[in-house]
């Protein structure tokens, strides 16, 4: 366990899972709480037991089947109903029940909200807040209060708001964490009102905030600065409408531009991997653009300072990538010159041998490519096939002798607006496989899905691992060149086979060529990843 | 033209192009600035004449083409070359000659950037930025200087950054523009630092704010509470890496929060529009917990607070979604649609006279469509049929029969790698118009090309003005959640008759289906703008 003096609270199974189309299963929230422990987080708000069923099973399996080496478990759950005391609540027994060691309960602490929405008095609020709080401090449990729209509340009476920071206190809770809930708070405003609570009322201070304003992250630095030493976050910063606070983004903040030790040894360089990981559960594509985190978040576009960067990276980046587990990425684009088509190889690596001669000819390709379309900065495989070539290795399983593609609309009545049509599409290849003639047919639901039925069909008998292979993105581009429909189209493709993903693209005035181009060396690459030998005379 | 007192300066088009996976055409260019002239912004930076064709042409055809109601156009550049006079440099004389009546001039201030990368001496810089601004400021035109790497520069050796801001201020730059180029930074450190380079030089100050913290749009209002009065954003944050600051979170904020006036009026609302078009032509999907414009940024998951919400929805959102021309979502039981359809209806000149369950109609069959897929937000042809459909006015010029398409590459030899194929399509078209049957068939360079040939000489004969009407963009898009070609697929279609363009909306599961369902689309709406009576009995 850390110590006990700053708090990174996680709540992506509670808040988290608000986020508009995501719906966790139990053994997604198990599956996601070790990995949030990975990171090294202090709490992990599970959910609302008691609220419903599956929270509820989840505090059940998790008391049994979670073991966590720095993270405590923590329910959430709301202040007793009006009328009612905390001891004859069964929402709160659930609370109790929960075998969770602390317990976050939020409590209002706007009074327009307490007389329109909860329908009581602000006194019967107050009461709510001590009794409950107190209540499960005698059980032996730990409590944490969210007053809930405390920011909003605030501005609007700010005598009420300190009362409940005081009642929450002055009934036992270790944190009272002020919600900007609505998110609309900018970061100066965080910071003047967490001072003033902090000077009025001497409480321990938590910061949850919402992303609506696009700084959640800042608010939630903010508040720190003022004083706060606990932060509600949320893996990605998943959350209801716009989002939370991201936990990468605030650790990061805190860890590496701060100084402050939040995590234990060990835990930052697993943000990149944690991230990543929970974006596949909740089944969302991770986003390349987050901070610290994105695909994207230390890539490079070369071109003039590429051998700046080679001499000095430190130069262009705000911080090492090794230190949240993501790398630099050099993007290789026209612009690119030699010296970072040696920084692509090497972060590939391939072993360019410092032959300059080498690293001159495939810079003078991807340029001539890039005039005709082509752009690498999406499609590494293709970017490594090229290099292989031009080191030469080429990397070719098969070769194309021709193929045709038929999409058919059948004769039917008049379809209406929108209406959706009784199409089918055939594909047949004719290909040389080690040496073999192989002809395959194969129907699909468009041309590439047809042509790459028809592909797989054709080989799966000599490359079994095939089977194995699944194409997970296609991105068409229309280029300028002439107009509309008689231009030059790029395409992507994007395979995977379980542990990792490729890209290759492909260039050609008709789709389905350019498709076909993408998908070959798509092929090529997934086999040579599965580690069948290259065959130069298929 | 707004008051000069505060920039809003947009540089999607130069650094947001940044981005990795954008590659933008002179078209969408133009495109673009015409949405982010529709937002309001004072300053429009088009690109870096002379450092690329591309750039260069943008300029040309700009000035020709492009009239802007708010923006004035802004050319990117660098200052001159070390040991070369300004008025003997040739970037800076296509700088001169760019039409442009500003010049951002990018600008070293790190010792170690001038040193490492411009290899030159620091003196040396300082004369390239005065000579650079003074030359262009002779010819006319107004210089905001970029100092790169400003922040980290200034904790390196403030007295050299100062010297920068003192030298391009004193050259006649209007505005000294300080850059957080590699984003490390956090509000308090450019709160502290704009301030004290505020008092140390009496220059008039810009920010440029990268989002490698998640801090871009907090550090670019840090910086404005400092005394900035000239912000640097993006639209939706495109850029390097992470991204810029959000152009629409900026001014959300400045104007929301800060009741800073620093769009034209009326323009607020015109910012989820302008966000998801200009998504739309960089070919991202618009991100949906954008804030202020994503589609989740007003929705609620609904549950408890349903009936709160209903009698007071400001209790609930931090700010009215109407204002930034988004709307209130319930993820329950949706409410919204119906305003925003009358509102759509009378935009495109149709009159719904009040009908209440017609619009309702509308919304139904608008929600339906984009639960399998449809969206209309970048298609208002596709939506104007639909209204029209609804009201009893289908448009209607032929009836499909059925169609197919045949594409084939020809036997040949084994191709290189990112070898050009040669294939041919060919597409077969059966339909009625006019109650006459007629079947054509025509050659393409691809699917939708050979289609969109054979429609056109299968009708040609009955409608001459066919033959003035041009496919000018083609658009695919595979929908998420879906896995490879195996998904669905959305194709937008945009078709010019020289006097305006129009784009339609097809989706289905196989391309050449959702290309055909939009092109039906294109030629019924083409034919109606080019006066042909409606026969619905085709």
């Amino acid at each position: 366990m850390r110590d006990d003096g700053f708090h990174v609270f996680d709540t992506t199974l509670r808040d988290g899972a608000q986020r508009e189309g995501i719906n966790l299963r139990v053994s997604d929230k198990l599956a996601i709480a070790k990995l949030l422990d990975d990171f090294g987080v202090g709490f992990i708000e599970g959910g609302w037991p008691g609220a419903n069923p599956k929270d509820t099973e989840f505090f059940q399996r998790a008391s049994q089947e979670l073991s966590l080496k720095h993270a405590r478990l923590t329910a959430f759950g709301a202040t007793r109903r009006a009328g009612v005391r905390a001891a004859d609540d069964p929402m709160v027994a659930a609370l109790r029940d929960s075998g969770a060691p602390v317990v976050t309960l939020v409590a209002k602490s706007d009074g327009r909200h307490v007389e329109r929405a909860l329908r009581t008095t602000l006194d019967e609020n107050l009461a709510m807040i001590a009794d409950t709080v107190s209540y499960l401090r005698e059980h032996g449990q730990r409590v944490f209060v969210d007053c809930e729209h405390f920011f909003d509340g605030y501005r609007y009476d700010p005598s009420y708001a300190l009362d409940v920071v005081r009642t929450a206190a002055g009934a036992g809770a270790d944190v009272v964490v002020l919600c900007d809930t609505n998110g609309g708070m900018l970061p100066d405003d965080v910071f003047r009102t967490v001072t003033e609570v902090r000077e009025a009322t001497g409480a321990r201070l938590g910061m949850h905030a919402q992303d609506d304003t696009g700084c959640a992250v800042a608010n939630t630095l903010a508040a720190v600065e003022a004083g706060a030493t606990h932060v509600q976050c949320t893996a990605n910063g998943y959350g209801e409408r716009v989002g939370n606070a991201d936990l990468f983004a605030v650790a990061g903040a805190l860890t590496l531009k701060r100084g402050m030790d939040v995590l234990p040894p060990g835990c930052l360089e697993e943000m990149t991997r944690v991230s990543h990981a929970v974006a596949e559960i909740v089944n969302l594509a991770p986003d390349t653009h987050r901070p610290y985190v994105g695909v994207s978040a230390f890539a490079h576009k070369a071109g003039l300072h590429a051998s700046a960067i080679k001499v000095d990276p430190d130069l262009y980046q705000h911080t090492d990538p090794e230190l949240v587990g993501n790398t630099m990425r050099m993007l290789v684009s026209d612009m690119a010159g030699r010296a970072s088509i040696e920084l692509k190889a090497e972060e590939l690596g391939l072993d360019l041998a410092g032959d300059r001669a080498l690293s001159g000819r495939v810079v003078e390709r991807v340029k001539s490519l890039e005039l005709s379309g082509y752009s690498f900065e999406a499609a590494d495989a293709s970017l490594e096939l090229l290099l292989r070539e031009e080191m030469g290795e080429p990397v070719r399983y098969f070769e194309t002798e021709s193929w045709r593609v038929i999409t058919e609309r059948r004769p039917r009545d008049g379809a209406p607006l929108f209406g959706a049509y009784e199409s089918l599409t055939e594909a047949t290849v004719k290909l040389r496989v080690k040496g073999e003639r192989v002809i395959a047919t194969a129907e699909g639901n468009g041309p590439v899905n047809a042509l790459d039925r028809a592909l797989r069909s054709s080989m799966e008998g000599v490359y079994t691992a095939l089977a194995g292979l699944e194409l997970v993105d296609y991105k068409v581009r229309i280029l300028e060149g002439s107009s509309g429909t008689n231009a030059i189209t790029r395409t992507l493709v994007t395979f995977s086979d379980g542990t990792g993903e490729w890209t290759t693209v492909g260039v050609g005035p008709n789709v389905v060529d350019a498709s076909w181009v993408a998908l070959e060396q798509a092929f090529d690459y997934g086999l040579l990843r599965q580690g069948y030998p290259r065959d130069r005379r298929a």
